[in-house]
């Protein structure tokens, strides 16, 4: 039977006693001590040395965000503490997440468009700055503030007029629920300013999952010149500038890694030549996936071997309510296949051509399509990679009662 | 600007002082009752209403079963209790739910390809009815029936040769990870009787979320030819047979409900001119979508409403978190608009074209697209039908750290 491709396995990833391993233990060892499966793993060493090849290609001005959403497993929110700047959260369940990690409230950010008054208010009260999506909320962040006696930290969120360009999701360009229309920024900058905000400058987030660096370089340098524009409307020198993300990873058949080393090297030349209202501005980006994706695998346990019309199924214990996105159903539209292995015989040949399926009842629930693979038995454990992002929390873990997968960090 | 159609409203939703009312009380006081927002509403009357149609329109002799999966809702189960003849699981957790909504184990069946050895141990033990999915599975329930000194009851689920037409999701047909394959069911059903199991008979699934009767009725007519077939190769008269259940809930523009009279007809003509091998047999179908989807109500809150380049948001304090299959991101290739109102100003006139938004960071979580509703405000209650379904255990309420919806049976 004829095969389909795979994703590229990440970088990282090697065999110890045949197995997949991860910071030095093998798979097996992994689940039996867990003591379960489904299980996510995610690794320290891999998360480190993500943000430190990004440090090494960035300018030393540019400061690294973590976008909590991606992963707040607590153990990595801990692990991450040290090694960023800072951290972004969208909403107050996001805020208690990282403040039990012992992340400073001074340096997180809160975006989303619909900040309830009660996440405005634990906000406020700790110390988060806001980037401000709409008029509305700006002046119900400041009724708070003053109900409080406390002096909100606010940056504005802008909607800018372009986008990045290939990005598999578009925040920018045209109407869109998130942030603040480019041209009514400088109103909305005066009336926080004049109501006596601190004000934390802007926060422009273009898009996400992009692997052309040509297209985020050209973004990068659209959000430098909008933001350059914004400060002279609004009057005055801007104090933070969060250029958004927008780096992706390879997770299908094809998929190039990004070129971090061109970005690097015309962010470089851009912060040489910053116009006077960005040059005391702090500068950061804010990523997420781009830091931790690769760094998660999903471990599942093979529960069935079974035949049906000449297709050769692996029934595993885990499946779509664990990793919806690796089974093509959020926000895709064409399915194609997550990189994936035989985790127990991770550099044996491939030697059979298989589907592997998860244990709901829906056929929605694929984890690969006819993927050849090497041989797989009850027992086995099968590895999907890249689910270090928006795989646990991203995915529908009530469904069908199954529960959540376990989670460790190695 | 130029709107995009909504879904159709389902019957049983009447305006009282202005509002959607369910169960007599408005939208507000049962917001106000259950003190949050976003709560899901789910109707006691109109699952009732739904059951009894269902009864008058089928011969007496076919059962009605319940698909947990579809709502597990507690109190939905123990309302259900006494209106349908058995219950369906998919996984152990279900099993725990059922058992604590006081539902007798003999009354359960358990489907789902990939069953784990604790969870076979789990139904074994307490009486459930398995259908099996592959020889595999046969042997492992055997041995576990034999470790624990209890006859296994094993029912074998079929994947047959052919598939219900036009239905969203087809369950038959081809090779699928789901049931044994038709032609192999004999030899599997004589290896269970043989070892002993309590022969529960066939459980043939054809597919779900078919609107057209005639698919329908021809997917009927099959399932019983198939079964006589197998029944005839095993060598002994079915003593039960679970035909599935595949009924569709308009959800969509355009769509139109079930015509269940004409099901019911077809249905009162085949239990007449049963073959011998079906004679004794208890027939049921299996429905999960069709009892409840159209009974349940998301209400979520206005917190902001703006502008972006033309277009209005209305961004609610609920999003996909909670319905993803609403922002058309389950398994959907072309989103449409779900039925939706603004529940407090039920009776209004439309009035403006807006765009519904959850709370999410991401463009994915829409709940309606440029719909023509009556003017929202902050405050407003929005009401997202046929939410009674796949809803709350079918959507990643994890995700952002907004945490679960509400539930409530009124």
């Amino acid at each position: 039977m004829k095969s389909k491709p795979v994703g590229p396995i990440p970088e990282g990833y090697y065999a110890l006693e045949g197995q997949l391993s991860i910071g030095g233990k093998t798979a097996s060892e992994i689940a039996a001590a867990a003591g379960e499966t489904p299980l996510f793993v995610y690794s320290r060493d891999l998360i480190s040395a993500r943000i430190r090849q990004l440090r090494e290609a960035l300018p030393d001005r540019i400061g690294v965000n973590y976008a909590i959403k991606a992963n707040p497993f607590r153990p990595v929110l801990e692990h991450m503490r040290p090694l960023v700047d800072g951290f972004d959260i969208a909403s107050s369940g996001e805020l208690r997440l990282a403040q039990q990690a012992g992340i400073d409230p001074a340096r997180i950010s809160f975006a989303g468009p619909g900040k309830r008054d009660d996440e405005l208010e634990a906000a406020i009260a700790a110390g988060v700055t806001l980037n401000c999506e709409s008029s509305g909320e700006g002046e119900r962040a400041m009724a708070i503030g003053g109900r409080l006696g406390v002096r909100p930290r606010i940056a504005i969120r802008v909607n800018p007029d372009f986008e990045l360009k290939g990005s598999g999701m578009k925040m920018g360009g045209g109407a869109k629920p998130f942030g603040v229309d480019a041209e009514k920024v400088p109103d909305l900058a005066r009336y926080l300013l004049d109501e006596g905000a601190d004000w934390r400058g802007l926060h422009i987030f273009t898009g996400s999952q992009a692997l052309n660096a040509d297209a985020i370089i050209e973004a990068q340098s659209n959000v430098l010149k909008l933001a350059d524009e914004l400060a002279q409307a609004i009057g005055e020198p801007l104090p933070k500038l969060n250029m958004g993300g927008g780096f992706g990873i390879p997770y299908f058949p094809g998929d190039e890694p990004l070129d971090l080393a061109s970005v690097g090297k015309a962010l470089h030349e851009r912060v040489e030549g910053l116009p006077a209202s960005l040059q005391k501005a702090e500068l950061c980006l804010e990523l997420g996936r781009y830091l931790v994706g690769e760094a998660g695998v999903y471990l599942c346990r093979v529960i069935d071997r079974k035949d049906s019309h000449g297709v050769t199924y692996l029934v595993t214990d885990g499946g779509l309510h664990h990793q919806l996105a690796a089974s093509g159903n959020f926000g895709t539209v064409v399915r194609r296949n997550y990189p994936i292995a035989v985790a127990n015989r991770f550099d044996a040949d491939a030697a059979e051509v298989v589907s592997v399926v998860g244990c709901l009842c829906t056929p929605l629930d694929r984890l690969a399509d006819l993927a050849h693979l090497p041989r797989g038995d009850v027992g086995d454990l099968i590895a999907v990679f890249c689910a270090g992002a928006y795989g646990a929390t991203a995915s529908p873990s009530a469904f069908l009662g199954h529960g959540s997968a376990g989670e460790v960090l190695v």
